[in-house]
């Protein structure tokens, strides 16, 4: 049975919870491990984003994705596409010469990297992560891209936070998201 | 083509690399990125674990995956399985109430959670990582099911180093490896 678009958007809301104050006072965290424990949403997830990229894009070599959970609905994407998957991570976790970018945390900074030879000059890649909230690691991604002379389709998320204003700061990368908060 | 069992296997050896002396002088780092980014080699994997899963038991109702590199792979094995995917997070990072085991590090400990409903008693779970050397985390995924009383059915790693002696930690909890070094 095929749902559609508008049921595979309304299976995977059903598959998202909120807990209040995590993972600190004030902040709605937005849980997407339903999705990940029910096959037929997990499903509609690839299904949704395979649909966008088959209509948005010509052409896609390598879907990028950032740790840890852009690992859990890249690969899928990326088999899916036929197309190779490429990890960016948090800094030291790559062997091998790694390009790296700092990004702003709260309070202080960190880094995420990719391995040099992870991204050819002219790959068209799309970015990939569980939830848009400020952009701040997805912007950090682009940057290495940048670095590396590929260029970038877009960013995809299963879920963006639109109060955080995220897709400003990804400018003039598009975001596509299955749903907003 | 089907390249069975042998070819799969060649294929995805092809697609790993080691790196002396990462993340420490005397460390022989076997790096699965290249699997990921190789549509084919991925395929092969998760064709292989498939096959492992269908050929030893008769249900299986989830997947555990560990952080990070169990990401990678698990939701890919879940899907064709047609069964569910859960997480294994380092502390912290999962929201609700969560099940924790602690386990050894080189220089003092580390812990490993999943949410307390996230598993139930009696369901048959097989663990799945990207490689098992001494084991200490994937003995704490055991220990974790264990307290949530799911059946262990086994654990399963793309690469599995066999001078760690991990395998006799998971016991009696079998290990399934696609490569041994």
């Amino acid at each position: 049975m095929d749902l559609g678009t508008e049921g595979k958007l309304q299976l995977v809301q059903k598959h998202i919870r909120a807990f209040p104050d995590f993972p600190k006072k004030g902040i709605l965290f937005r849980d997407i491990c339903p999705i990940l424990k029910s096959p037929a949403a997990l499903t509609a997830v690839t299904d949704l984003f395979e649909e966008h990229v088959r209509n948005h894009y010509q052409q896609v070599d390598l879907i990028i994705g950032l740790d840890a959970r852009g690992f859990l609905f890249g690969p899928l994407l990326a088999q899916r596409l036929g197309v190779g998957f490429v990890l960016v991570r948090k800094k030291g976790k790559l062997p091998g010469t790694t390009v790296c970018v700092a990004y702003d945390l709260e309070y202080g900074t960190a880094e995420v990297e990719i391995q040099e030879d992870a991204v050819a000059p002219g790959q068209k890649v799309l970015i990939i992560d569980d939830l848009l909230a400020t952009g701040g690691t997805l912007y950090a991604a682009c940057e290495l891209m940048k670095k590396q002379q590929a260029e970038v389709l877009g960013c995809m998320v299963v879920i963006q936070l639109k109060d955080l204003n995220g897709a400003d700061r990804l400018k003039p990368h598009g975001v596509f998201s299955l749903l907003q908060y």
